[in-house]
């Protein structure tokens, strides 16, 4: 039992700005003096149409989203976008090329299968995706529908420290673990997608941010929700969109602003990643797991050379007020997840603990 | 600008207890001692695997849903359940039966026919979906593999007041809008859905409950997400499920429970209901728009003989508190949506508001 907030690394759900949740808690029962909360808007209401309206200028404003691109705010996670995009992008030559380099980019691989014909064009399976494949390596189909990557790999800890040249291909990009992180060149980009719960807002809410170019090809029979033409006419309101995770994600993007943007917002996570890893460098005890070139700023993976002092650890930590310490099953060890609202005091206090670990089992 | 909180007769999202808001709001930045809100929790932590589990159990005690069936928080709204249910069920016989009394049902069906061979069963299109057809006159298929009604039509306001006999077809069911208004005889179904923004908790979850015989028949390349069959072997947790809005069901299921359950709920809307038909019948302003016997107890649509005065009507009760009064686009006139959280004190409230502006007009 937390009497007081604590440091949550989770790899989400993850932590949100205190700022907004105080916000969120000090406008609950009466947003703006509507009578009612958030959470009770009728989506066609003008109270709420303003928090719409505002979330996506923020959006747009802060990732510099150009007007040839839409902004979808859909439901169903990371995890639908893997049909979503097959359906609607694979049509013109019925294929496509992903490329592996971690759980998530391999299941949305699998799942396009389904639709068209899809073709590895990189892969770091071999190496337990701990490196990302370079421009030189990617096998690339100058005739698929699309190229599909995800940017930052949670589980394994890695990100593309480079966009891949695709030549008149467009770039799919699963950004889920690190939109907002850094400023991106929305324009290099066919579809961004994102679900919401690492960097954005509560679970519950899937940001698309797509060519125009590319909306209205949906293969025949497509589901109508799985259809980005459905939203993209409908400004994201078909039907209920989820109103109470958009209005946190608007809050989000405001805390954000204040910080300065997406720059800014990069030099701290810059920070907080660098003085993580350079306390595992030089330890004694901890490594981390990820090749350095292709280390992930959100989720920092790392061990000792023993599991079962890896499972004290994550247990001590946790009775310390530092959550979630515990690497995802499919690799063991330990990840901290630092997204955005983790501030820089909590990676401190973090190799602080660990530091005093180290000391005590060294 | 209110400093209090109003009446909020919207059709969706539309008011949650004032007890539940409350608690929210009080363990917002720190639920339960774990150090963080809700929307920071990852869904895979003891914290809200409890939270879940006891939203589930609730569900199941209140709805008293029998073991055959089982329970899924899913995303996407009752839209996507508009594709998944004939994408899982039509397989058997290619053919499925939908009545049509009103917007809803209608936009299911259309839908259904990119899946297979849907008949219209029954149909109020004809007198303006005023009416809810009866048994004797539903064209039954008894080789369909389900037969599709929605419950409650939020625009017309009508509601079945039976269930339908449909032999050895499966019954399939859109409650949406009266989910938890009343005792339902869940064993009687093959699956119902309902989004959660009319009578459970806020936009964003969908809830399923579905008999364990029809998952698994999904129709090859079935997006995964819209198969059953994954949620149901993840327990709804194939990916983040929308973790806010289960929270807030669980404190809403919660709250029906210490009123007494699902019988005294449905004692509390009829009451509701009653007085406000009750005062519309004796009106020599107002009128009821539905037929009597198919009167919906959640949405009571109205209108004056004047489409001037009913906007004046709309816009001065907005003014006084009472919002959201306005009839969907569709139809026009007005529309009280008095779902479970509308207190019978908001009733009573606005049949005097009526009265007095009836006085005025008349």
């Amino acid at each position: 039992m937390f009497n007081e907030r604590i440091y949550n690394f989770s790899a989400g759900p993850s932590m949100l700005p205190l700022s907004v949740l105080k916000q969120a808690q000090k406008e609950l029962l009466n947003y703006g003096g509507s009578g009612m909360s958030v959470m009770e808007m009728s989506h066609r209401s003008s109270s709420f149409d303003s928090i719409f309206q505002n979330t996506k200028a923020h959006l747009r404003s802060l990732m510099k989203i150009p007007n040839t691109h839409e902004i979808l705010f859909l439901q169903g996670g990371a995890t639908t976008q893997f049909s979503m995009v097959p359906l609607n992008l694979i049509g013109p030559s019925g294929k496509a090329d992903y490329a592996l380099t971690g759980n998530f980019s391999a299941k949305a691989y699998e799942e396009a299968q389904k639709f068209g014909i899809c073709t590895v064009a990189a892969s770091s399976a071999a190496e337990h995706y701990t490196f990302i494949p370079n421009q030189a390596s990617l096998q690339l189909d100058s005739n698929a529908s699309y190229f599909h990557y995800c940017d930052n790999n949670t589980i394994y800890g890695t990100e593309w420290n480079y966009v891949p040249q695709t030549g008149s291909v467009p770039l799919v990009c699963d950004m889920s673990s690190n939109i907002l992180s850094k400023p991106v060149d929305v324009g290099q980009y066919g579809l961004i997608y994102a679900g919401a719960q690492k960097n954005m807002a509560p679970a519950g809410v899937t940001v698309v941010i797509i060519s125009k170019e590319l909306v209205g090809h949906a293969l025949k029979n497509t589901p109508i929700m799985l259809d980005y033409a459905t939203h993209v006419k409908s400004d994201s309101m078909y039907n209920t969109p989820p109103c109470w995770c958009i209005y946190i994600l608007g809050l989000v993007l405001q805390w954000l602003e204040s910080l300065g943007g997406l720059s800014a917002m990069e030099a701290i996570n810059r920070e907080k990643a660098a003085i993580l890893y350079d306390y595992l460098d030089e330890s004694k005890l901890f490594h981390g797991t990820a090749q350095k070139e292709a280390r992930s700023k959100m989720n920092v993976t790392f061990r000792t050379a023993d599991q079962a002092l890896d499972a004290q650890f994550v247990k001590e930590a946790a009775s310390s007020g530092f959550s979630n310490l515990k690497g995802h099953r499919l690799v063991g060890g330990m990840r901290a997840s630092i997204y955005n609202a983790m501030p820089i005091q909590g990676v401190r206090a973090l190799i602080e603990f660990m530091a005093k670990f180290e000391k005590d089992h060294i």
